[in-house]
């Protein structure tokens, strides 16, 4: 089992991970450059898979303090670096749907949709598996 | 959409809900009981599937602090209750594997085998569906 040096309460196996350790983790691009981090999760309830990372870009990109859902299925688990690793450019950064950390967000499928559709990727199934 | 209405920032339909309010929320037995909550979620890195809710049961059934996994697929939200609904009976809790709070826990797939086998439900495969 691998131990978190900066924490050994941390808890991580290779395919095992804490949703409180996932949340605060940093996103790299594929150019090794970190552009943001983890906000929250959102999962889908009957399944329990997670449907959405939010993530913010603030102080990476400079493009302010907005929280961007982005499918999860986008994101990969990068041991090497101890972070996800993201390909969003920041041009689809800059027109994707977002909203402000002190409103609330409207989870509904219509906004899910918009969601895959502006990453293009296959709309979240909510049909448990 | 529906919306919290003892905080309007936290988010939750009828089919998704953010990780950070799925912790700390109230677990209940079949007899409407609360008997405990919900302390962290344990995730599947690649399926990015919940594998195992982490439980708390002190101050309610009178046996201490530990942290127990449990098997998400045991847990089932109840919109009515605003919880989640286990079918454990106080037996298994005082037999099942458990640790201390401030202990790391072995997440290796012989301890998920003996958290399955202990609530008698299908060991999580690691397999991406």
């Amino acid at each position: 089992m691998q131990t978190n040096v900066q924490n050994p309460n941390i808890t991580e196996t290779p395919s095992l991970v804490a949703s409180d350790m996932v949340v605060g983790t940093a996103v790299y691009d594929p150019q090794d450059q970190k552009i943001g981090s983890v906000e929250r999760l959102i999962l889908e309830k009957s399944s329990g898979r997670v449907s959405y990372a939010v993530l913010s870009f603030g102080g990476f990109l400079g493009i302010g303090e907005d929280y961007y859902p982005v499918p999860w299925q986008m994101l990969t688990y990068d041991e090497a670096v101890g972070g996800f690793r993201v390909n969003i450019s920041r041009e689809q950064i800059e027109g994707a749907p977002k909203y402000n950390p002190s409103d609330e967000y409207d989870w509904s499928s219509d906004n899910g949709r918009r969601v895959s559709d502006h990453y293009g990727v296959p709309p979240f199934s909510t049909t448990a598996m």
